[in-house]
């Protein structure tokens, strides 16, 4: 299942990157699980990554290799998360480096490497070495889709996301290219994501534009608030304009974030077992802490999100959410509740005027956005999720990830 | 489903205690819905309560009364929690009191109110007022299991423990009930349970006995993360025997500690769609902060509660909720993991010497222990939960809680 639309974008070329696909046999025989990303000299990337402290071997490498500063290569392997495979992970995520540099002559800290799949399992390393000439072969400044096709786990669909913008009499691009589906709940950077884009940036600007979206993008969405092993974001700037100035910082970076949300609502509306695409809008809240933690607490209750799959208008579990959120003297006569414009929950109860009928119209929609008002400052903040079904169940019950 | 034995222990009489049990037709007809406990004179009562800021009305009343000391009646009802329902529902709570009092000759402060069921809808004032007076008849010191019915909602089994013990050469009984099954990860209590005994104890140390005992139970158990806005746990002692000294106040908090541990695990076992009953041992943390965080990260995870429903010995899920815990410079290499003694993990991944015949067999027990040492520290924690299975979904996108 999935929500909305499945319309992957036509996106345009981006001087100086070019992606390549093939297929390793890395889990299933005839499929796409091998991309290659080649980026020209004087490329420069930021990154960020997984916080999660079981991070994956590829994450510890590729940090490495890009406080270098000289990346040139992404190889990415779906099928595989080379997670929990301590020193031989690490040792296996470089060898896939070091044949990459080799065959097209580099060396191995020019390559950043990138898993998604099965934890716990060795990289079969033979196998995607013997892979990586045909996806050099592939290389190519127009295969944005297919290698946002060849990133792909339990997704159901491809995601991708673009903006075009003129600075200073040039034309801007940012392509993006994002996989996820389940253990979704990214701190710093979700699993996996890449952007690309022909501006002129400096690396400290392009690293903090990058933390900056990540923010309200990949750090705002929740599918089960598990945080994946193996998150993580890069964002590639060719460099092929002129240097922005400060205007067209700021333009590029309202584009940036476009990219990146577009990206991150797409996880959710292909959210593992997802029937239905959810806002959670809090506001009137004393500061962003308290904010996030009454989102995210809602976000993640298993009674909200089993109420939402079945079309049921349960304010009193999205209370009961609130109510559970660390929030100081919360006072419970101000907060009121809303769901598509319908007011359900005022003054610690029932809204007045409130009928099951239009409760009822509100939550059987597939796109729901819930506003929580806390009465206590002007803070706002916002965050996606998914609901829990019976395939979420079937689905991790099923497949090893 | 429900995981173990539903055995409901024989319960001695507690001298000073009666209970009653009535059909007020709240939510469905000729069902055991109403439970009044009567209390002699001089008993004295410790609450602990929800610390959910939407708490339920009666939950308000109840504290309110039990600050007056002179708890002689408690009312239950289940069917209708009484919540979400403003100042209406302190009316009703009160109202409830109030006929209660007035038909067993005391006033309204004596009593103290409790309700379960679903959250937002007014309360029955009517049909628990005529439904009193048969619950007042039915008024046996011998009730207590059929009073640990009479509280059930979505539990499918009653829950009951006891213990008793010779303190100075008297016997001192402790007899507990509890109900509970979803909406559970107590915070100070659950929803609801009620213990009696006959023993002698100040009101002050009765109160900590309790606080002390529900840390290390209540507060240890998640079905599904969602804390209950009407959670209660009462400990009532009637003060028939000589006043307990130091000795004997360690002998009954250790058996307290008993009947708590056992009520707590009993709702895990009859937990939402439960197939699994699973202890969560955290051992060598720095501290009991960061052993909970790490317990409660592995027993709210989705992934790892699926994978437990699967009999998957899933370990990778296992180590991303370890890691995703806030918890400073954990070093991954010193972490082990171990299903029912079955080591999987060390070192970062996978243990040497692990099968995945060995793990299967681990895991496909109704009973799982999971160990994790951090290495980092003396300090060890247990927390108990159970799986999420296709029922969990079903019975919460079928009830309206």
């Amino acid at each position: 299942m999935a929500v909305g639309s499945a319309h992957f974008p036509e996106m345009p070329v981006i001087d100086g990157i070019k992606l390549g696909v093939a297929q390793a046999g890395i889990k299933k025989p005839s499929h796409d699980d091998l991309v290659v990303i080649e980026l020209d000299e004087g490329t420069r990337v930021a990154g960020v990554f997984t916080q999660n402290a079981f991070c994956a071997a590829p994450v510890h490498v590729a940090k490495r290799h890009l406080a270098d500063d000289a990346p040139r290569w992404l190889v990415i392997n779906t099928g595989n998360a080379n997670a929990g495979t301590g020193d031989q992970g690490l040792r296996d995520a470089r060898a896939c480096c070091e044949a990459l540099a080799e065959a097209a002559g580099g060396v191995v800290g020019n390559v950043l490497p990138f898993s998604t799949g099965v934890i716990g399992e060795p990289l079969p390393v033979e196998r995607i070495k013997a892979a990586l000439p045909a996806a050099l072969d592939a290389l190519g400044n127009n295969h944005w889709a297919a290698a946002g096709r060849g990133i792909l786990t339990t997704d159901t669909r491809p995601k991708g996301a673009t903006r075009t913008l003129e600075i200073n009499g040039e034309t801007v691009h940012i392509n993006g290219i994002a996989k996820g589906s389940g253990m979704i709940c990214p701190n710093m950077a979700t699993m996996l994501a890449f952007v690309g884009t022909n501006a002129s940036i400096d690396h400290d600007t392009l690293q903090s534009l990058l933390s900056d979206t990540t923010t309200r993008s990949f750090n705002r969405i929740t599918v089960d608030s598990d945080t994946s092993t193996n998150d993580a974001c890069m964002l590639m700037a060719t460099q092929r304009t002129q240097m922005l100035d400060a205007e067209g910082l700021t333009r590029f970076k309202d584009a940036l974030q476009a990219v990146m949300t577009e990206l991150a609502q797409a996880i959710i509306r292909d959210g593992e077992g997802a029937t239905k695409f959810i806002t959670i809008d809090v506001e009137e809240a004393a500061n962003e802490g308290e904010a996030l933690a009454v989102a995210f607490s809602i976000a993640h209750s298993p009674l909200v999100k089993t109420a939402l799959y079945a079309s049921d208008a349960n304010w009193g579990r999205f209370l009961m959410a609130v109510g559970k959120a660390p929030v100081a003297d919360l006072d419970v006569d101000k907060v009121v509740l809303e769901l598509n414009g319908v007011r359900l929950a005022e003054h610690g109860g029932r809204a007045a005027g409130y009928s099951e009928e239009a409760g009822s119209q509100a939550v059987a929609e597939q796109e729901i956005t819930v506003r929580v008002a806390l009465g206590r400052g002007a803070h706002a903040e916002r965050v996606w999720t998914s609901d829990l079904s019976h395939d979420y169940v079937s689905i991790n019950a099923d497949y090893r990830s």
